[in-house]
């Protein structure tokens, strides 16, 4: 759902993506100061200066918004990825998307603060929000497996995804630990630095 | 909760990882043949030849039976890498653990088999499975900090542990595409064999 091939959204999609992470945003503050069962869709929408019927053509229940990742996140990273010169390696195009995108979302470290903070007060919200993640992760798979013009069945555009993934985790922890102090954009760079160190020593284990 | 320092359980121990097991397998197969809703607690209970209050000292609920993992895998995990050769790096003694454990369970192809399927079917359940994982990924991540030396608050456990789940998930994959021909701890062990080639161009993104 992009209107242009560089994975930037029209000014009509821009809209939506607003009103549907206002609405995100509001539930989350709303759960974090309130508790889970005590916050409704109709307040939401309110705070949100929408109706309910507005709310439910975003998300079917309340738990949805407070987990739900971006829907158009791997058309995105699909176009973006495709913009990446051909001969980068496919986990050199993933890190400079990752860190591309890391680098719009500035101003999103009260999202993050709040849906980390919401996750680990409720355990199946968590877990909802991993397997969200999850999908993400299969979405950026298949996506890789075209650009290196492999099957998706060859384990290695899963392998590149994952470990994509596994940096993406290990820059948010360090991210929240620092107290978002330190732009996510760069340690997210920094983590991605530490893999062939990590990695090199790991192909002939002892016997 | 393992009765020697090898992460080797002793007799009683097994008998309950035992019961637990037949429990999650029975379980998952009742729910595949028969789907969710249309299997009680009682009748899992039946079937593997216990009373419904047993089953309730292993699951509180049936859905917890279909997507727990094993609750002493972190444990044997941190026991296992105690193990390794001192010199061996991170993530090279977190592959032969890994590779290790896979080659103990050449038997469980149709408890992993049933997993998928289930997994497949319920989405709320495939989000809880990988919610489980990320828990024992959370552990592993803590027990490597010990085994590096660093505080838990460094990336790089994190990002090894990250890798080690990456390499599994991509396994389990083609495990599964390959129709579980092949043994997967032969499958781990080779895709752990490609990471040095998919990370050693990544260093150095094109700007």
């Amino acid at each position: 759902m992009t209107a242009t091939g560089t994975g930037e959204p029209g000014l009509r999609e821009r809209k939506k993506q607003a009103t549907r992470r206002a609405l995100q945003r509001i539930a989350l503050e709303l759960v974090a100061s309130q508790g889970l069962e005590q916050v409704t869709v109709e307040q939401i929408a309110d705070a949100a200066d929408v109706s309910a019927r507005t709310f439910f053509n975003y998300f079917a229940t309340k738990e949805d918004a407070l987990v739900a990742t971006d829907p158009d996140a791997v058309l995105q990273i699909r176009a973006q990825l495709a913009q990446r010169p051909a001969q980068e390696s496919p986990l050199a195009a993933l890190r400079a998307v990752y860190v591309e995108r890391a680098e719009r979302l500035v101003d999103q470290s009260e999202f993050w603060r709040l849906r980390t903070q919401v996750g680990s007060t409720y355990p199946d919200l968590f877990a909802r929000m991993i397997g969200a993640s999850a999908s993400l992760e299969r979405g950026v798979a298949i996506a890789l497996a075209d650009r290196m013009g492999v099957d998706s069945h060859d384990p290695r555009p899963t392998l590149v995804a994952g470990i994509g993934s596994a940096a993406r985790r290990a820059a948010t922890y360090a991210w929240i630990d620092g107290e978002y102090k330190e732009a996510y954009a760069t340690i997210l760079d920094r983590t991605f630095d530490q893999l062939p160190e990590l990695i090199l020593d790991s192909a002939q284990p002892s016997p």
